[in-house]
């Protein structure tokens, strides 16, 4: 299987698909992008931005070309979509398919329904979202330096894996292979239900009549910045999310149950009943600190407190 | 009551006390700075730093100096430690007296126990903290821009008030005037109960077995930016947080109840049982946002979703 292609389909040219169109360019990897996009607006929009070297709308696609038409098929829809368009893929593609999904039980589960023998899907998952949406956001290097996540579907080809390895690597990613249920499990905890976390507290303050009253009359924001963090991918792109939510719902419900229990736990210790031991709350801070550092890798920041 | 000083006191030189002594020198206000720490190891640090003229550990301090030996004296160390402070301030002390601290209802009662006629204390609450602490971290420009909250207690003079309006707003900050519990209730929400679900959030994530397991052999980290954002102030300064939720625990309390309210509300459309409606999750994103874009008084931003 070769590493180079001439003609690649980004189905769907959004934030991610717009960005990697980009990407490719500024590595010289492709000959040639075409992209796909919902509206005559966005490919009006794409065309005046050269978001790829041929823009059509999904109408378009669809009524002229063939997915056999490209050597490379990437899909940037949401994964309710990805999954309706792997139903019509054709059984004997010999390019290579992948995607850009957030979650991948319903993809992979899909690529397998579709194709009963050998085939060249493997999903990718670039862990590089941004709270914008939209192809006027895109920016040649989200990618660099992040990691992708590949999954592999049973029957995958070898080739095609190993393929779209080298493929990320020279877009400048790491890369990590994660099957599709541990995928979704890692992921509810380290992104889907912190998104929901994250919206939940924008609503639950800015629903407080003291916290608004105030808000009114201040002449600049109440918040400190822990708030905006904590805030700042709440309400990201809602349909992409909404997509997300679905296809991961019960990796969500079971991490999220998780997290309400450790906040009973806390909210035992905070009853007004009880009286707060200092020292007991400096341990848990330092205990989160060094599990944030954990996640994160941060050796050295481990050492700061 | 004039409203320049010639010879400063900032009783506690942490990340908070330190900045706010640079600020002072970087716009020319005070003549003189003296600053408290409580160890020697600080007064070393702080003396290379240049932290302020004068440095003392709170023992030398309270062995050859007095209160009123200063024009302007500023707490800036953890609420329990600055209501022990208000209890040994002189009942006759004709300068200005505040702190930067981050609750009110504990100082505020202090302050009128302390002080049965007119005094000069009025306390102060600059919102431009940071996960970073130590003087080691000061940086002349933290109260740049940012809003400082002021409390009176009873008693308090109109004209320190007024001085210490002007003041802040020398050091670049706009001000508001904000009562002691209703303080306390909207910075349970704006900040001290988001430390808490920050700091929830991070061990919950570290503790999933396939979580770790992944975050091991991956070559970089597996999480976005969203969970770095959201974990950001996880485990920021146990000690004075840990002195936060004392002085607030009931307000901690019950705002962290309301987000669980909403949480089971989330919880229960999330159950596998139920099918989700994709519309009923895009309109929650996009009420998030605009909910998160009304705290932070983004009229831009509210527009682009």
């Amino acid at each position: 299987m070769k590493s180079e292609y001439s003609n690649i389909l980004i189905y769907g040219l959004g934030l991610m698909g717009a960005s990697l169109s980009l990407a490719l360019k500024k590595k010289g990897i492709a000959t040639r992008v075409t992209g796909v996009v919902s509206s005559s607006k966005s490919k009006a929009k794409g065309e005046t931005l050269g978001s790829a070297d041929e823009i059509l709308t999904s109408e378009e696609f669809h009524s002229a070309k063939r997915w056999e038409d490209y050597d490379f098929i990437i899909f940037g829809v949401p994964v309710d979509l990805t999954v309706k368009l792997i139903a019509q893929l054709p059984l004997d593609y010999s390019g290579v398919i992948t995607d850009l999904g957030s979650t991948k039980n319903q993809i992979i589960h899909a690529v397998e329904d579709r194709f009963s023998g050998p085939h060249n899907y493997v999903s990718s998952h670039p862990m590089c979202g941004s709270e914008e949406s939209g192809l006027e956001f895109a920016n040649a290097s989200l990618y660099e330096g992040r990691l992708c996540i590949l999954t592999s579907p049973d029957g995958a080809r070898a080739e095609v894996r190993s393929s779209l390895d080298t493929f990320w690597k020279r877009i400048g990613m790491e890369t990590i292979e994660i099957p599709a249920d541990k995928h979704d499990s890692i992921l509810s905890y380290l992104s889907h239900s912190p998104h929901i976390l994250s919206s939940i507290m924008a609503d639950w303050a800015a629903n407080q009549k003291i916290v608004k009253r105030y808000t009114d009359i201040s002449p600049i924001p109440l918040n400190g910045g822990g708030f905006r963090d904590m805030t700042r991918i709440a309400g990201s792109n809602p349909k992409m999310w909404a997509a997300i939510f679905s296809s991961n719902q019960e990796e969500i419900y079971k991490s999220l149950l998780d997290y309400r229990d450790r906040l009973d736990i806390i909210l035992e210790k905070l009853n007004p009943k009880n009286t707060l031991n200092p020292k007991e709350w400096e341990g848990f801070m330092e205990t989160s600190r060094r599990s944030r550092d954990y996640i994160l890798k941060n050796q050295d920041d481990s050492k700061k407190h």
